[in-house]
């Protein structure tokens, strides 16, 4: 099994290349990687197959063609510029969301005989207020962010070239991925992240929502997860609709700094402060707060169990289980 | 009041040009109308505005931004390859379609100042199979053909470019319209139209589909009232959600033939052929049978009363009143 990971630079991207080299595709031994993204994606550990590493534009001509000239079997599209960059530049969002990633799916196309899976990962910002409290597999797109309109838009594109026979593609319509390692990004939802990692290495976070807002999120363990089972899942129960909402943790902020608060103590969650944004408010506040993801639930996707795990996996996972001292 | 009409030498546009002549736009008058289309759009009447007509297709570079060079206050969007071509031709479908229309958006977007109202002809095409027996407005997007995919995404665009206030747009997904006058397209719907008129012409008509499908259509004045509605409505209401589901006539091919009989005698009747069409049952068995518009019923559109009115009002306005001899 060949692999190509687009966004491979990316936290996403180097998670799952580590589970691909302790793990395989489930089960599958994986033959060796193509690994891409705008900076160097070279892993940091040594890996039981052989990579090729690839930094640059994916979007530009030529790209692409480059990049699926070994027809990898598996391709994990995981780039993106994030939702906050791409309300900010609004041809570069739809440049690299939108038209790369038709470059991509073109590429492909013209190989005869090829048809590879695509995995996507989409996002839940494909939704917009109102939403229903509970949002099943048959609730309309109506993203209240370029973003949202990028990924909708690339999800209709997946669904007809695979219809086509081009492709076998699926979305996976990623939840809030949440703690998230590392630095801050661009994202819109970022700071679900900073007001618990920032806490964690003893450094202030700034929460721009309120407390009561209540979102859906998942571990970077389970969107791992969830990639990887796209990968070699039997596709033909899906038709035509090649869009799957992700299970996620249903969870208000202030539910998580309470879970904070208890696991890390009242010093760690006292570095959370508030300073109110009206976009990050309304952008990410217009998304679903909870689902109903019947689909990938019947399709064997399975998600976090409580906002405690996710922390708790957090903690283990990146800080080797070591908090600030009280 | 100036307008654009792209697509203005199709059926829908001379109908609409014909309509804006007699009526001003819902009692606006109209200062002046450019006319665009593959073909000569050069309107067969006095209008009382003057009129510039241009041939050619718009899709190519620089087309767009001559057309709203002149900065029209209403466009209307009606230009599409159709159904059964986009299916066909792959490439073409999505270059006039989709990059065609985001052509158009970005020279509106680029001009400083500029806010057009622009009514797209969305279609009922960019839902497909399963769908529940009554499609209600929070209804997912699930186009069963390349034409409907490229609707879809327009339609995630419109909302966007409106959203971020370079456009005030509106999708209006109109039924399949019939009884259309004049020669069939290439629309996987056509043979609706064709059934009526053909036989009313003492035609030959063939039939690709069984008779107990169920459809949702409009008649072309409908449709029109639709498109002339949409130019001045007050868009407030609508937020970020852009699409609107049309009123349409729910009915059986059947029930359609039944009419006929019972118009134009056994003999017309007795001019449809059958040849089931695999493609044309799959494509158009995929779309609703039956929607409950609320949302463009509450704005103000107000459709057909039953398929007996619509036959009528094509005997009357078509063929003036005259029914082949018995």
């Amino acid at each position: 099994m060949k692999i190509l990971i687009l966004g491979a630079a990316g936290m996403l991207g180097r998670k799952l290349l580590s589970r691909l080299a302790t793990e395989g595709l489930e089960g599958a031994p994986v033959a060796g990687a193509v690994l891409h993204d705008v900076v160097d994606p070279a892993p940091a550990q040594a890996l039981p197959f052989p990579v090729e590493c690839h930094a640059g534009d994916y979007a530009v001509p030529g790209a692409a063609e480059a990049l699926v000239a070994g027809r990898p079997d598996v391709i994990f599209h995981l780039a993106s510029i994030v939702s906050g960059e791409a309300e900010a530049r609004f041809e570069e969002g739809y440049r690299v969301n939108l038209d790369g990633t038709r470059a991509l799916l073109e590429a492909i196309r013209v190989l005869p005989g090829y048809r590879p899976r695509v995995v996507f990962a989409s996002s839940l910002a494909v939704f917009g207020a109102p939403c229903p409290e509970m949002v099943d597999d048959d609730y309309l797109c109506a993203p209240s962010s370029s973003y949202g309109v990028q990924k909708a838009m690339v999800e209709l594109l997946l669904a007809d070239y695979s219809r086509r026979g081009f492709i076998d593609g699926l979305a996976l319509r990623l939840p809030t991925v949440s703690v998230r390692p590392g630095r801050p990004n661009a994202a819109l939802s970022g700071f679900l992240s900073s007001i618990m990692r920032e806490p964690l290495n003893g450094l202030e976070a700034v929460l721009p929502v309120e407390e009561a807002m209540r979102v859906w999120i998942a571990s970077p363990r389970a969107a791992v997860s969830y990639l990887a089972h796209a990968a070699t899942l039997d596709t033909a129960p899906l038709g035509a609709r090649r869009s799957l909402n992700m299970p996620g943790v249903s969870v208000t902020v202030g539910e998580q700094i309470a879970a904070l608060r208890a696991r890390a103590g009242e010093r760690v969650a006292g570095l959370i402060r508030r300073a109110p944004d009206a976009t990050v408010t309304r952008v990410v506040g217009s998304w679903p707060q909870r689902f109903a993801p019947a689909r990938a639930q019947q399709l064997g996707f399975v998600g976090d169990t409580d906002f405690a795990a996710i922390l708790d996996a957090y903690i283990d996972e990146e800080l080797g289980g070591r908090l600030p001292p009280p």
